[in-house]
């Protein structure tokens, strides 16, 4: 699966005294041409990226990239690894880097492209009615777009996928064979802003969904896109109904997920995982491989591999169980 | 933001005595005009209002009203503060008092005015396809409408708004720079209604949804109107994906409501609330200022103002984490 | 009302021999025509049917069915009601059998029979703008259709019924004054399937939803269609919004079922329950007559008649009110 990111456009002549400029940072003197703003571990050399908590740190160590920006309380640390630019606040000015690489990335809510597909235009693909679909969308051979759904402009859907009724996507990668059932929405932005009382400031979103081969997706989803890095489902995955996956998230394969599951943001989820029906997994958790979480649990901290969870907050199931017989 | 509830066509000519007649009552004998039925707190002199918990006690002594519905048990009490009408079952009583004021409050379920907008109609606002609108819509400059989306008729929506895809709008009053996502639902009745073995009894919904300034809703989110009283979302307040709000829920400003939390009816948040993802609020139930409520909690008291809640039932955050360390 | 299931083609010059042939069994001499695969309480002689759980031996010791498909585990009981045809994989030998009867069962994603419906052919029946009807569809007199809504092929829709907006119903059959308010969607294939690490395989979904008179059901509620057999909502009973319903479950009269309750798939429900807002019912489990679950339980065992419970996992209320006082 070929995987770019054609949703947003991005500036190409940003350089660090730009960035510099919009913290009134004058110390730092050198002045190289900065390409993006990413995640840690996807950062070369001439991006900039963020540390804003120890849970990163690993990633921080191994990172390919020179600037970093982060608080005053991690400047020592960052210093071991790259050249810190010390903010207030790491997320908001994230948020005005990225907005400054992606000046238009806040204004995606309503497509104004999308037209009723020419049918000649696509070869082997099964339109139902009121279909709308937006610029530069590739579909593959066999797939089908049921009645009223809209496909946003860029989106990529490969070979023998059903795409449902009244299904929105926007600002995503679809493999093969690939099923999205009636009323998902795949691809917003997901819900990250930095909350002020006058009026919230909205955090760009950049990423976004992708999803891999033999997945299904239950109806009236909703699976946000990411932040910086990308929201993943990956390969043979299925998901039952009124499951809200939140911006970042990244799940395995062969997973199993149970309808009205929510998961918070930028948590990553193993393979073979499955997970009981109305289960909630926080944010920021690593829940590793071949984990069974019960129906209705509250994940709150990391789950190691093999292990089978239950409860809220939900501990080793027999335990659960042995408490509330 | 100018609120008025145009939604319900109101019958002028009610008398006492016509209410009297419901409940063949025939004990009062004085027959004024009756302007119409409401709360405690926003009823005139020549209103009428009704009487059904202690909870509502102080309402009670602080109300204009003369004539209010209560049943044998509370006539005492209601005696202290203004004239009872005794019934044996109120929120009946109120039900058909407010059908004798609004006979058509129960047919809104479809809009069958609804028409593509005629686009010279609305300056400065930007449509997407397929959209239907009712009569008498006002819609404020920069506002976008998305695809596929339907606002009912007397709908008010400000400026700057961006309502999205697959949005449905009824019987609400809209503020300024308010975004809706896609496949929300607001404005429908409320899931109110009278058991009866043979066939429940509907309660007539003549509230509304009023959404104040800079509001956001999530995908998907449904937000039911008032039965007699409104709806309403504070300035400010953020509202993730998937979430059910109740009749007459009242929500303050500056709140962060994350996916999948669910208020059942008539429950008061204060401002500065924020709810982790897939908690429950109780119906009738009143959260102070400066809340926390962990998620996945289930609230079933009033929480007072700086507190941090979490569990099922929620109690205070540190004694839920110690317990379950 | 009349339930018939026209909504799948079924093969109907199946002999053993053509289901023996699947499992490569010789032992089996005898060649009947078997006429369906369905339950052990609505199998006929000719039929086939399957036993896979002790929790179904009553069902099994009155069935009239001659042939089932079991595991050697259950072979010996089987013997002593009927004959057994052993299977490595019960669940999976159903599934294909299910295709051998009904091999288009798979492929009902995307109606693409559905038009606009020409009004002349209904009478009496109110249709909002860009309904889509499959052929076939039956409505009765008196029923609105609202707007944008989907109603697919041979679905039955009683009298005075009120669809609202942006509704999806398929395999459904639908009795007299039903409300199905915006965006709910009923009737698609049930979250089953046989996992599989390289492509997880299909359950095919040849039931139905049925829904009874007077029923309502709230918006955006996901109602999955029976495997075999049916999933129902018995009469009068009123769901809220974002109700989650799986595959053949059935709910008896005069429920009363809160916002974003979810039901795991094949659980019974007796009449007269209350399901409080957020709760969730685990799978294949039996709900007895006037039983009362509180907000937010988890129910994973069965409930006998006359019981409030609450609590995740959910016990008698007030043992759980008492503990977490």
């Amino acid at each position: 699966m070929k995987i770019k990111n054609n949703f947003f456009t991005k500036k190409t002549n940003i350089y660090l005294s730009d960035i510099l400029k919009i913290f009134k940072n004058t110390e730092i003197k050198e002045n190289i041409k900065i390409y993006n703003i990413t995640d840690l571990d996807k950062a070369s050399k001439n991006d900039i990226s963020f540390f804003n908590s120890l849970r990163y740190l690993d990633l921080l160590s191994k990172s390919n990239v020179k600037y970093v920006i982060t608080s005053e309380k991690y400047s020592k640390i960052v210093k071991n690894y790259c050249k810190p630019i010390i903010v207030k606040n790491v997320l908001k000015s994230v948020a005005l880097i990225t907005k400054l690489f992606y000046p238009n990335s806040l204004d995606d809510a309503v497509d104004f492209s999308l037209k009723q597909p020419i049918e000649s235009n696509y070869k082997k693909i099964k339109f139902g009615k009121n279909i709308l679909i937006g610029k530069n969308v590739k579909i593959g051979r066999n797939t089908i777009i049921g009645h009223n759904s809209i496909v946003e402009s860029n989106v990529v859907i490969g070979l023998d996928c059903v795409i449902g009724n009244n299904v929105i996507i926007k600002n995503s990668i679809i493999g093969n064979n690939v099923r999205i059932l009636d009323g998902a929405i795949i691809g917003k932005k997901g819900f990250g802003f930095l909350p002020d009382k006058k009026k919230n400031f909205r955090y760009p979103h950049v990423g976004m969904v992708i999803i891999h081969d033999n997945v299904e997706i239950g109806c009236n989803n909703t699976i946000d896109r990411g932040s910086i890095s990308d929201t993943i489902i990956g390969k043979n995955t299925f998901i039952d109904n009124q499951v809200h996956i939140a911006h970042n998230v990244k799940i395995g394969e062969n997973c199993i997920i149970t309808g009205q599951v929510g998961f918070a943001g930028s948590s990553t989820i193993g393979s073979n995982v499955s997970i009981g029906g109305q289960a909630g997994i926080s944010g920021h958790l690593k829940i590793g491989n071949n984990v069974q979480i019960g129906g209705g649990s509250g994940v709150i901290k990391n789950i190691p591999d093999n292990t089978k969870m239950m409860g809220y907050p939900a501990k080793d199931i027999r335990k659960f169980l042995k408490e509330n017989k």
